[in-house]
């Protein structure tokens, strides 16, 4: 069924999509002029990216258990401070110190190189980098959420911001192999979403799911007591991460020197924006139709599933398209939730469905729309990044559980990460 | 009372309102540098506005009771999906679309039409609109909590968005008669606040009040069991409307492609800023002499009366007549919820004070600071907006009351909306 | 002990400083473009920092306990807009109006003065230098919680941000005797963030600790009956925080008009966010090292001790050393927390360690990355900014407390702040 779904799905999006581009203008800004708008644009998509940060966290600790919510806390800005560290001092030049078509980048600390001829400050470029590595670790942070020890999850942190990530996103931002293969992946739909989902899955894979989370035959409560702790926190996590991707993806086209750049950034504000919309309307209208009530918490993943979607391609579809390739998105939310819960994955906050298999569906559809893409191209980049880094984590998690181990004690975990691991609790409410 | 206190403070920011805009330069800025700062402003101011969706979702969020607070987030993210979509079918040309001095434009969809002689993305122009929209059903969505069925809510924020604010909003802002009358409404304290306040007054008289909130002869308990869930996510997304009101107002300049515009937006923001002081120092302290205490909630409401006071004519206000503006903004809102107490209307989080009657202020208030207006006109688009569409709601409302039905039954209302509609309760914290 | 880390972390940030700038290129934007671009920076780092008001309320309204809740929302909403006012009437023109090389400024109102030639809208910057004013209150009120009245508290807000602030503030960014003297303090690690921490230093010396709070033999429980009620808002406050940061150092370039200037900006916000990153990372190790847990509150006020160290000079710095000084930063808010408490100051949410000594700390570190500070300079800076604004700050606290009182009563305190001062409960939260 899902596969008719996806069918018709691409059908009508390719038929639908006649909206164009307007007629490019000849640009009249000067060198200098275009190098101050292109770094602004670096600064300000940059720090909306950066503010993601805290919509993972909120998110995160609105969907963990009340007995985990510190400990979410306290990976979420570990994190982020992990990946700032480690993207500097090896992960930037990993991927973009990568040779032509090559396969790996340089193990050296990022430097200043800035020029007016390079287009942009190149430390705005570096910050805006930055935060989309800090996006690819947060993602795997719910997921394993609740049973994880805190200090081998920081270290998987390390190791996928300053190697992993860098190393398979080089193969297409830094010019590799992939890039040559003629792979398109506008705003990281694969390359960070995607990436964050397969090392997430290969964890929670490896890591087993929360006590008593599957014990009668695949029916899992989603009530209690594995009911998140807080929905508010949830619903302005999924609005900031919204805000967040405007700057994701619109930061994405690069430059904001010139009127054709300027129209770009908001058409993909625009589309980005509905392929969201899509996401939260097709998951309202498929739980209510087939759960019976309305799922908030599919309908906020649904927002993501959509954006992840876009993120491949924001700029070419048509508004329409952008709809619908937002709803597919998160109709693929609701049902790989299912999915995942069917094969007993314990995927905490649903992260996996929402930017792995959002990911995959929204890298695919790009030919859909962007005519100098192909589906063979595409397929070929969903499987090269997503095995890579599937196997690669599965590998280190591995060797992490087998050496300094990776999950909590039984009773650690009944007691809950924040009083066993960072001995505070969340949430301290008296009348 | 209230009468006087407005005639003294109009008279006090006439006779203050002493400073005048600096001397006008003439532009050396090249027509596509001056494309590229006009879609940037409107970029940034957009996504500063999109934002505040996040900020009406944690202010309803907290002042609803905890037994509502799941659906009110579903509401939420659900009310801008609707809204970004229907904008884009319907709304942008039923509101753009008007014939000068006309009444209507067309029901055709939004396209792209971005040429560097318009002076700015088209694209960015809709984006900054559609948030716009947004805002207005926002205000709806909090009065009508509790006990407003949720597909229901849905179709009217459908209505709204796609139709009912596009339609008087042209009236105006299209270039419709309102504004061949000479009517002001620079960034929309009535043609977005007011409409949205409206509209939400409409609803909550057809849908009467929760139960048992006005059983004692009009003397609500502001305490239990009508209790707000969480003060600090009122805080938090006061101060995120906050935020986003320097890019509803300050985007509602329209162009920063000069140094006069750079100028004036700058003058917008700080005009906003001390309008939100004003209004929230008059409620702390007009709660403070009048009930005892300061009513934290009646502060923090009495910061949204002062930014939609200040919204119909941010830019030429002194920055003393901002304060005023402001703090009789805030005022009415304290009284303007007595008010509706009084009047046994059920408004769960303040909206109508703040957004129609505070709106209502503000407009009227336009001719004490700016000379090009008249007071006869203002009142004519106040009454001719505000009674448009408060009928039209109120007959939009009463269908579907008496086809779908608009309440949850008693006992879906007990359980609360939780329960009942989303199947997800809000806060599960345990110790 | 810690005299020795803090010369071991000076030696290794001394001998790790060898990257540089890039070299500057002749700018070729016309005056007015020159112009739009540095007003936009004021316009848009402004927002960030006015966000930083929310960051701050949410910091604290998760850091006190939930019967103080309330009450602190009320002050945060409250100082941001007496701030607003009292920079406007009075705080502007006492740093501004300074004669060169003086003691202070002009008690008169700020009015807008622009002209192109000024290179850049008057009212941005007033706008920007008001919400760093409010920073300097915000720092305030987290420290006196839960045992301070709120008018009290109030009319020490109206005279910090109106002329103590600015008075001290003057000297430097006013052009007065400390800017003559060779201080360099380039986005206000003493100016703004030690002025805050001096002034809560003084009031919680003179206010005493909260009841009970010390009772056994300096050994406080850092968990019950005082335990923070909400961990993710703590989480969020300081996510807001650290993204308003890129704002408040980057915004303090005062500049984006040239590609050098863009450039700049590029790297402060470089060097801002390692700080961060350095200070959790530092605060995770010691805490884990030291005491057993990963203490998560400290991870998030070792962020805010990691900026606040590296906002004296956000700029030079290379990124190693950033990192550094941030950790160094970091590692002050530990230890300076459990002085405190030896000490037996009540600072409830930890403001004194992050903002006066990681402030202290980062301003003499200033020398080491920049060959244009020297250290003399600077210590005499961190005296006269410290010792002015502590004394100053002691006597009005001190007149205040003998006149109208500033310490709620007995009872009041055991109720809590939230019943006794507000009347609303922050969380009423039923099953």
């Amino acid at each position: 069924m899902f596969k008719i779904i996806t069918r018709i799905s691409l059908l009508t999006v390719g038929l639908l999509s006649w909206f164009i581009m307007p007629a490019a203008a000849e640009t009249t800004v000067s060198a200098e002029v275009g190098f101050i708008f292109n770094t602004f644009l670096f600064l300000v998509c940059g720090f909306l990216v950066m503010f993601m940060a805290a919509g993972f966290a909120m998110l995160e600790s609105g969907m963990v258990t009340s007995k985990s919510v510190s400990v979410i806390c306290a990976k979420n800005i570990g994190l982020f401070s992990i990946a700032g560290i480690m993207f500097w001092m090896f992960g930037y030049n990993v991927a973009y110190g990568i040779p032509e078509g090559g396969y790996i980048g340089k193990f050296i600390p990022w430097s200043d190189n800035s020029k007016i001829s390079t287009g942009y400050a190149d430390g705005s470029d570096w910050y805006f980098q930055m935060v989309f590595c800090a996006t690819t670790v947060s993602i795997v942070s719910g997921t394993l959420a609740e049973r994880i020890k805190l200090w081998p999850f920081f270290l998987f942190a390390a190791i996928l911001t300053g190697f992993l990530y860098p190393f398979v996103m080089g193969w297409q931002w830094g010019g590799g192999w992939l890039a040559a293969a003629g792979f398109n992946d506008f705003a990281g739909s694969t390359l960070v979403h995607s990436t964050g989902g397969a090392a997430a899955l290969a964890g929670a894979i490896l890591l087993g799911p929360r006590l008593g989370r599957f014990t009668k035959s695949g029916t899992p409560s989603p009530v209690k007591p594995f009911a998140a702790s807080s929905i508010p926190l949830v619903t302005i996590g999924v609005f900031i991460l919204w805000l967040g991707w405007f700057g994701f993806n619109g930061g994405s086209q690069l430059a904001m020197g010139t009127g054709n750049d300027a129209i770009a950034v908001s058409k993909i504000f625009i589309n980005t924006n509905l392929a969201a919309c899509g996401g939260v309307i097709a998951a309202a209208i498929v739980t209510r139709l087939n759960f019976g009530k309305t799922d908030v918490i599919q309908m906020l993943n649904g927002a993501i599933g959509g954006l992840v979607a876009v993120t491949a391609e924001p700029l070419m579809p048509s508004p329409l398209a952008a709809i619908l390739i937002g709803a597919v998105g998160g109709i693929i939310v609701v049902y790989g939730t299912k999915f995942l819960f069917a094969m007993k994955v314990d995927d905490v906050v649903g992260a996996v469905p929402a930017h792995l298999f959002a990911g995959i569906w929204g890298t695919l559809a790009v030919p859909i729309t962007n005519s100098g893409a192909n589906f063979g191209s595409q397929l070929l980049g969903v499987i090269a990044i997503n095995g890579t880094v599937f196997v690669i984590s599965l590998i280190v998690w591995a060797i992490m559980k087998n050496t300094m181990g990776i999950r909590l004690s039984k009773e650690a975990e009944m007691k809950g990460t924040d009083v066993t691991e960072t001995g505070v609790i969340a949430y301290a409410i008296r009348d």
